[in-house]
């Protein structure tokens, strides 16, 4: 079985990208083309709105696809619109699968022993897209209840060579609140991190160097990310908050090893609507929304590969 | 808007008892004769699966509504068996809701911003079962990312008459790990436990003692259950770990008020399954598993009208 940050890794060289494409649909945004044809099929409204999440967030993918290795759906924005939404996330997960991106879930799921197995065995489909009703390559996961409750993901992850990302250092501006409050000597979030350090050495095939337990550590905080990347060194990172939220390439950088491995970097509003961005706006508008997709991808993927360690990606002979 | 807290409370006081029974279909603990039933209609697994977890979990029901006034279905046991189980869910809360039961979905669910707007939306129906998608009273909520993360949901409680459980201090073996960390001068799960206090003195309507801000804390854990009620005396409390965890009603009575109200306290396993308990196990065995659910659920608000204050609930004259 091979694990989740070989699979990911290989795929990151094969597209020279760390580049994480977040598919976050809102009605209110999708282009007027996408409602009006999804508004003609009828139906009820969650249905309707359902076949427009998954018609823009299959054209996203198809977009994306052949220059990114990995795509994160928002599960709130699906779950929100009920059953339809639910099959329309099924089915642009199945989708991302067999256009050869990885997936992870944007889930934040968390829960005690046997209920975290469940939504562990729901979510970690892993190599095998259907080893899972949600076919994920990886899950988020929140650590708040203790690290007891990690180990039903983190155990199902390796069998199935799947991946999770505990949430350590959030993007959002409260972030701080809990997180940064000083306990025993050290910050939560540092309490969390050797948590996973642990957990993710305990579950570390012999073979690999990162591990199937990654965590979820915001660029718009760059002090704690180098910090974080220092503590936990063969953890894969996720790192949010790039882009719209006001994380920059620079302030992401402390994410990556030297050989531009080790992490993602996730834009979700920014790529997904592109031609709503000042710039952008002017230059495509909402006719050419695809095309304004397809050249934030390019210029992230640049934007990262100029300030960061992934440009040695660009420079390497793997395709 | 009635608030949710004086809805479950006007419930509460006509069934005389805090109880609230969990939903927690497993397919290998189902009856043999609902097991029967499912797969003889056909389908994929995951169909099949549903099918048996509505038909158990509409009879749970049944069972329950006439005697309690509030169910909390898991939605990790739906949600891992795909599309068919969020289907099944959907169905079984909106006939919870027609019965007159008040539906708490223990969901955990977090996220920053606009995501924390969609999961809110999704499932905070609030007094009107057509308002969302999922139709709960109310949602447990994860408080890891920050207090700022659980605004969006007090806000669109307060709007819809719904309410919210934040996680404090949870019944597992493990929640010490990272909630009980001394922080600066106190625990971790005080700190959280003022931020819940907080977020429901601004979101409390002026004619409500207990708003629509709760918080959830195990029975597991009779000393902090204590100090928590102490220290948010306005906050409803939702309290797992009775029963099948080792929590006891005595270890519960702390959360109650004087009046019997301020909280419920949950068990799952022990109703759903109770056939299989021992003593149960020989009265009843699996073909009498209703009668075996009945009695337990009439066991436990014996239990909890003994050992609590919710006692004097039985001897008033509300009905």
């Amino acid at each position: 079985m091979t694990g989740f940050a070989t699979r990911l890794h290989q795929q990151i060289q094969r597209k020279r990208t760390p580049a994480l494409i977040g598919i976050d649909p809102r009605w209110d945004w999708l282009p007027a083309e996408i409602r009006q044809q999804a508004t003609a099929a009828g139906g009820h409204q969650s249905e309707i709105i359902a076949r427009g999440f998954e018609r823009f967030s299959l054209e996203i993918l198809e977009i994306a696809a052949p220059h990114v290795a990995v795509v994160k759906p928002q599960v709130a924005f699906f779950e929100q619109h009920g059953v339809a939404g639910m099959q329309a996330l099924q089915t642009v997960m199945r989708a991302a699968r067999k256009l050869g991106l990885l997936v992870i879930a944007d889930a934040k799921r968390g829960d005690i022993g046997t209920t975290a197995e469940a939504y562990a065995a729901g979510w970690l489909a892993g190599a095998d897209p259907d080893a899972a009703a949600w076919p994920a390559d990886a899950l988020t996961v929140n650590p708040y209840l203790g690290g007891d409750t990690l180990e039903p993901f983190a155990n199902l992850a390796q069998q199935r060579g799947a991946g999770l990302y505990v949430l350590v250092r959030t993007s959002n501006p409260g972030a701080a609140e809990f997180q940064d409050r000083l306990t025993e000597g050290t910050s939560m979030y540092t309490a969390v991190a050797l948590a996973v350090a642990r957990a993710a050495d305990k579950y570390r095939a012999a073979d690999e160097y990162y591990g199937s337990v990654g965590a979820v550590v915001g660029a718009t905080w760059p002090q704690q990310l180098q910090e974080l990347r220092a503590l936990m060194p063969r953890v894969p990172l996720l790192v949010p908050g790039y882009g719209s939220q006001g994380g920059t390439s620079a302030d992401a950088a402390a994410a990556f090893a030297a050989d531009g491995l080790g992490a993602v970097v996730n834009s979700s509003r920014g790529i997904n609507f592109a031609w709503r961005r000042p710039g952008y706006q002017e230059k495509f508008g909402e006719g050419k929304w695809r095309e304004a997709v397809a050249e934030s991808i390019q210029e992230m993927i640049a934007d990262l590969a100029e300030h960061t360690a992934a440009g040695v990606l660009r420079n390497s002979g793997a395709v």
